[in-house]
């Protein structure tokens, strides 16, 4: 830890696996099979991880991901993302080498991309259950059936089933309100499936979004694709999908000036490395993370009434009390528990564990 | 342009080289010396427009942006980020070959700096007029002079100056409010100034901020520090600073998905592209960015009543009008002007220009 001179993404290596089984433990009570959204970490190393407990089919969100973690052994993957025909090449590169399933909700883009595909691939209909991002609605039976219909006329594309994205629970503000999201979302696709399960008994009902996943005790869908769990952080722990010592991600800054007349301290960590994501404070202030000393390699409790008040590029400023000065000294290190660990982890590329290992990403250098 | 599969950041060299000649013209109007701020586009290649145009020294926000730019022939470096004892290796090394300058306010730092520093570097009391990130109040002449004494018998540090960045200009609502606090600005330091200059003729007064540099008529500073005006963006555009003309940088983006049943557009174009920096509407909604159409491999004007609305991971959701969605379908490509040019293209890493030429930064693969 005292090697560390910049802004370090610190991963807590044995926490990471715990989440990992924990979440492979609540997909098999389901009867669902776990395929983990790579999207968070991006990186060859941790996916090893996953292998280890056991995963074998993976979802990224878009074809340089597929295509990286093609490259490190992963052959089935599904591409969570509407398929971006301008990527037909790269796209028909994995199919010939994969089992890769692409997503759409566009009669267009099946068109176009069935008369571009060189090989095999499968095909999710995106379906929507109230987040309003992509997909048909889910009680839209007629529209479905249009592009089901034009997929069972492709040469090259096979219909795996309905994939959904219930990504309004991240704005949900308790486990019970997550519950209700979830809730509902299950109810639609369960009407779905009652419409389409006599004739198309083995399509796959497919699930996301980690706050669901890490507290609903009941999600009956054939697949899961949570990908934040991994590392969790504050945007889940105050969902109430984590507590604080299941986060397994945290900015390691150096501390480089202090100013005890107003109680902030300066830090080597800014928007390049957090990302500008904040929690709102009952107040309407801005929050972008909190501040954690660290002891033997680790980090540990948050400091109370201690945050990050204000990000620029490369600073982050830290407002903290009289009593907890004391905890900072230019020069010295602290954590910092980051608001969305995917885009922290996004931006930082290169990864370190608490043991000291080198974690590269498809982002690396 | 038509190559473009995913997002890509595209560049009008053209344009950019307008905004350093214009720039140049304002400083020397001035009587001040040009040290533009690098951090925005972290780029050698781009570096070398603003030395085509004379600029012969730089600054930047990080030990390691100055090795790069070290590396790539700039000889005269000022990193403006209070400094990080932690890097004094790099920054050893950095001193040994090149005419650099640190920044601080802080007793200990100066201390720590000088007991480890092998070479001569210079220094800049870091002070503060009005933003509150860092640096001495600059009426504060005591602590000023306390620090100007330790520099004083320090073997290896030579007082360059004092730096001040009026980065609350970013918080103004038109240009009258950015004179008013760069007036403010101007009068501590030009008292500062007064009370030194007997002593200390040959100290630089160097002042920053994109805002003041661009809109006010007169800064009489020794030295300018701007960096974001080489691209600008909608920032700075709604601060007064440019024209939308002037924004030099737009991401390029594939269409993936069209929903005309609520006038919404799915983009391949999200935070770890644009950064999640927004603008914050009169109603109170987020605007990610400004949607422009494409012709003629340059980005034209932005279209009336439309904006990115949203953005996830790797996705943007624009919204329009019903008259506005023709000119969008899957597989197009579409322009983005950015809320922060400086976080997207550093998340970008490498960018594009108009005429099809690769640029590079201390950041691309």
């Amino acid at each position: 830890m005292n090697s560390i001179t910049t802004p370090t993404l610190l991963i807590d290596e044995e926490q990471c696996k715990k989440n990992i089984a924990a979440m492979m433990e609540r997909a098999n009570k389901n009867g669902a099979t776990l395929r983990p959204h790579f999207k968070t970490h991006q990186s060859a190393q941790i996916g090893e991880w996953y292998r280890e407990a056991g995963v074998k089919k993976i979802t990224v969100s878009s074809v340089s991901m597929a295509t990286y973690f093609a490259q490190h052994g992963w052959d089935d993957i599904t591409i969570a993302f509407p398929v971006n025909i301008r990527e037909i090449e790269a796209i028909n590169a994995l199919a010939q080498k994969i089992t890769l399933n692409l997503m759409t909700d566009s009669y267009e883009a099946l068109i176009a991309v069935e008369s571009q595909l060189t090989a095999h691939a499968g095909c999710f209909i995106k379906i929507d259950t109230g987040y309003h991002r992509a997909g048909i609605p889910a009680g839209d039976f007629t529209t479905i059936e249009q592009l089901m219909d034009i997929i069972s006329k492709c040469q090259h594309l096979t219909l795996k089933g309905f994939l959904t994205h219930a990504g309004h629970t991240y704005h949900a503000s308790d486990k019970a309100e997550i519950a209700a999201i979830s809730q509902s979302a299950v109810a639609e696709m369960m009407h779905l499936k009652s419409h389409f399960h006599a004739q198309y008994p083995h399509l796959i009902y497919s699930y996301g979004d980690t706050p669901s996943c890490s507290t609903v005790v009941s999600l009956p869908f054939d697949e899961w694709r949570p990908g934040n769990f991994i590392f969790y952080d504050l945007t889940q722990h105050l969902l109430g999908s984590c507590e604080t010592k299941q986060i397994a991600a945290a900015l390691i800054c150096p501390v480089v000036a202090c100013y005890p007349e107003r109680n902030e301290v300066i830090i080597y960590g800014g928007g390049v490395h957090l990302s500008k994501e904040f929690l709102t404070e009952p107040n309407g202030s801005r929050n972008y993370g909190w501040v954690v000393p660290i002891t033997n390699n680790r980090w540990g409790t948050p400091l109370a009434k201690t945050k990050l008040i204000s990000l620029s590029q490369e600073h982050g400023i830290i407002q903290t009390t009289p009593e907890n000065m004391a905890c900072f000294t230019p020069g010295d290190l602290i954590a910092i528990l980051p608001v969305h660990s995917c885009m922290t982890a996004n931006l930082m590329r290169t990864f370190r564990t608490t043991t000291g290992q080198i974690i590269t990403t498809l982002n690396s250098d």
